[in-house]
């Protein structure tokens, strides 16, 4: 542990956000998604929720500004309403980047986009249409 | 995740408690135990608090019976009260194996033994005294 | 071993389990199928016939309830009847899933699926038509 | 699999088998025997008993002619009768090498022996006292 | 060494042949051949011709016989009369399988074979056309 | 590069120092400290002084508060005045924890203590005597 | 450390530097630069910026004289006016190579490039269009 | 070193030239030739010259005199005279082989051909043009 | 292979014979010998019978000659005479070296001496009494 | 290659020598020198001679000013005059570092303080009485 990260962001997940770059991509799964299939560097994060992870990370990161949407979500078949966990992550992003511009993958879009993405975080999330990738941004000192 | 086994109990975690045997040990450390320096073997947990790992082991592997004391806390200088986490642990202990048996050692001698142990779990508990040891049962189906 | 978990079912086999997400798919080979060059996830589990494992994996992981079928048999040349085996796991996974839906793949077709699966795991089952494809659903705790 | 080789004999303990030499030794552990930590060359042979995997060892691996005790088993407490284990072992030594000598370890003796091993064989076994080590003798075609 | 292997058949010859499944197919090439540069598996048996190691392969594993061809050998340029080591490994084919069913390819048809095979065995064997392909078949104790 | 860490602060370096526990030491060693052969954790710097490297790591580690001296540096020879770099370190620590409490260790002392710490970070550092220990605290959050 | 050797070049660099031959190209990528993933040989210069490392290698590496733009920079977005680091190169350049003969390549054009490049030197430079290849000459004792 | 080796040829080469077989290709690269780039199967042999490694590789390895050319060379340019270092393989060459069949490859060509060889030599060679490839024959004893 | 190299001396082994310096030692272990249990660094030339490789080494290694024995032999129990083989190994020395200097070795003293050697050779030479180790000299040019 | 690093100075020599600090050692071996055995950090440069190595090498690295005898070299047997290679030695380190001060090792003690040094560089010198061990100083820029 040290001073002012978050117990939930793991040694290996700060060096990997640290090794990215302007415009590297790192996808959040929820506890199903098959994480390991699709990706070459996995973070496993077993027993955390992802709300707190991405607060941890946003805290660390920032989010890319050159781009129109730096948040991807996944959609996922015929939603009655719009899922609680968004508003979470909404007021999360805010707090830290505060806009928050999302762009919405069908659910195999979503796949392939995770697939070429830097890493995926596994999280024991349960939350439906919890999956999240967040596009790295600048760096400034 | 499966069916059955708490979604904290992580897969490297799961395949090490099926590969001790009757008498091996494994430590569950709090976040400022020097985990990686006192093992070969370390499981991180990072974002997790002990007792619902404690639970999570519990509801797989058995306590050993053959000993005394299959379970170990470890004592830090002059203690005023019996702390409020080991209370939480006998509960937990007593809820899957009936009877709680625990012996306590001095801080250097705790990290010898956790030395020897198979395995250290890095959690990221907070609180004061918490870290343990359990030794494996025998298992019969 | 674990409580709870059937003995046939090793660490390593355990622990892929687990790193597998939703749509994952795992192959369950019998003694002759040429599991290694089809495969860079290999579980060995020498000595044991098939009907045991699917068993013991049914009872920590759901199948696919997304899809119209969630298990794959290989059919194979002009059969007169129904093999034996496929009555044997009808009923183990109607026993855990309450229902049975399989498709059949020819030889090629299976062995082309069978690569692109997580997982394959040989066993020593002698049974003819025996190789049976597994995939994951969804873990609600 | 191949031909007058038993399908519980993976391919790794064919291959350990065959580079031990004239009185190196391998251990068939039950399966609550701590393997893991006892040896650097563990082949696992989860689902197995351990009649079986002894009569398939010694079909193809002699024991040592040059000692008085090619076979070593673990005493264990106050035992009032002979394991009806111990039994099927010396009728499936006397099949293949004639005669049966064993020598009898205390429990610690036993594990220290082990750790100098050439191999421990981590079975399933489930029957009590049923740990055993076999001394592999000189090969003539 | 082991009681029934012959002992120019290493253990890791061994292991490959109980990994091999229905269909997987097996080199042996001669002193000449590129095997290094052909195979991602390559078994070197330095010092040995090829007629003891395929009479010691055929005595573990049976070949093919739901193809046409489970023997191939290697064409090579005019040839004046069919080369005698042919006759000499029709002969330990005959002896284990009662038929000998050979195809013949060109020189480099051969070697993109090769290529794809499970793995090569890399002999001494210093007679002319003596590279040979074998394709194994089920084993059924 | 991430958000308030400094960028003379290395991903590896940020993965060794969450690693660390209470009580675990880091070396800061100039640039002609033999580091490769004084440990199995190292961390090259190159091209930064220790100051700067200094004054990133207390940003995010506490020191320890449970022992007199949580810095140790190297005394060398016979010693005119103090070494101005000794002053810099007090002044980054002082502005991080109040106070600076040090111990001087003999050259093969200090030599020794290195060799037992967790990590060695290597800098190109040129001044005089600018050998520091740090020894790790608890983290609180 | 050496003697002629600038102490931000790192050993990994100058055995890379060496490694390298006629037409082999390195890329100093400034903080922000998605290094990691676009590369599979990375050096890593944390806390340095790009103009002393520049320095550095020309020190020791000839550029291409067979190649009409042995240097490459990123161009990037609607440019008021020449960015300030390339007067830096420029001037490193000269002092080193006499003339300085320079391509502009797009971002996306500049990246693929960098893909194919030896080795990515991610430096902490915080200038902004700081990117470049380096393309190596003969060298010539 | 052994018997009847020259000095400069080192363990790693003489294993590499015992691996290859019958038309298998290995590449002899001078100083500035892009070696570590061009081949995933690298020797080198800093300090050294062409010439003597030739001669080295050719009291054991015989050229294949089952194609045309058996060596390559590397066009370069528009060359005024026939460089003084083919004079000088000519003479190796025809010493051990009795004559000399050479084609002449461009250099984008030569680069390619280099590539899919079994492996390179990295020399010292500083003269012009001596870059050579030779095709391995077959060995008779 | 290579000219002037016997088949049955393996790529793996010439690279041993070469890395050796003075006094470096070798051990040819007959088929029954536990070569793997005593050494780090094992060929295996199974198949392969001792002169034939003795023979093969002695052509590339010279002895030392800078002790009384550079040749070590295992005696064994009360032997009636001396072992055939040794009268083979005699000539074959002396062909090479002009006379035979050898020591005899007590069964446990012969295995530690052979677990300091640089190397085993595991043969599959049956004749009894066939281990020998071999001491390398001064390789002059 | 680079610029003013002698050829025969390998890209591993210079990272090795670089990571080197104060008072680490390094040996320059002869041909016969038993290299491999004597480290875990070996150097091969066959077909070097040392003399042209340890110019390359001083011309890189100062010697230890601190201690008496930066340089130490191997005695042996009765000498009748002084090792005219040792001559050459000293005049290379006149040239570098002005002064020349060695110590002499016995045969068996120059081995153990070979065994402890930070690498081992294997030439082909081939002169008697070559070997020597060289002490790092302190770079300063």
């Amino acid at each position: 542990m040290l001073k002012n990260i978050k117990s939930c962001i793991s040694p290996d997940l700060v060096k990997i956000l640290m090794e990215m770059g302007h415009g590297d991509e790192i996808v959040l799964a929820d506890g199903n998604f098959p994480a390991a299939s699709h990706t070459k560097r996995l973070v496993r994060l077993d027993g955390n929720e992802t709300p707190e992870i991405l607060e941890g990370i946003l805290h660390l990161m920032p989010l890319d500004t050159y781009v129109e949407y730096p948040v991807s979500l996944m959609m996922h078949g015929v939603e009655v309403s719009r899922p609680s966990i968004w508003q979470v992550y909404e007021e999360i992003v805010r707090n830290e980047e505060n806009h928050f511009k999302a762009q919405y993958l069908e659910r195999f879009d979503f796949y392939e986009r995770a697939k070429s993405a830097y890493a995926i975080v596994a999280t024991s999330e349960k939350a439906l249409y919890a999956n999240i990738i967040l596009k790295k941004g600048v760096v400034t000192e």
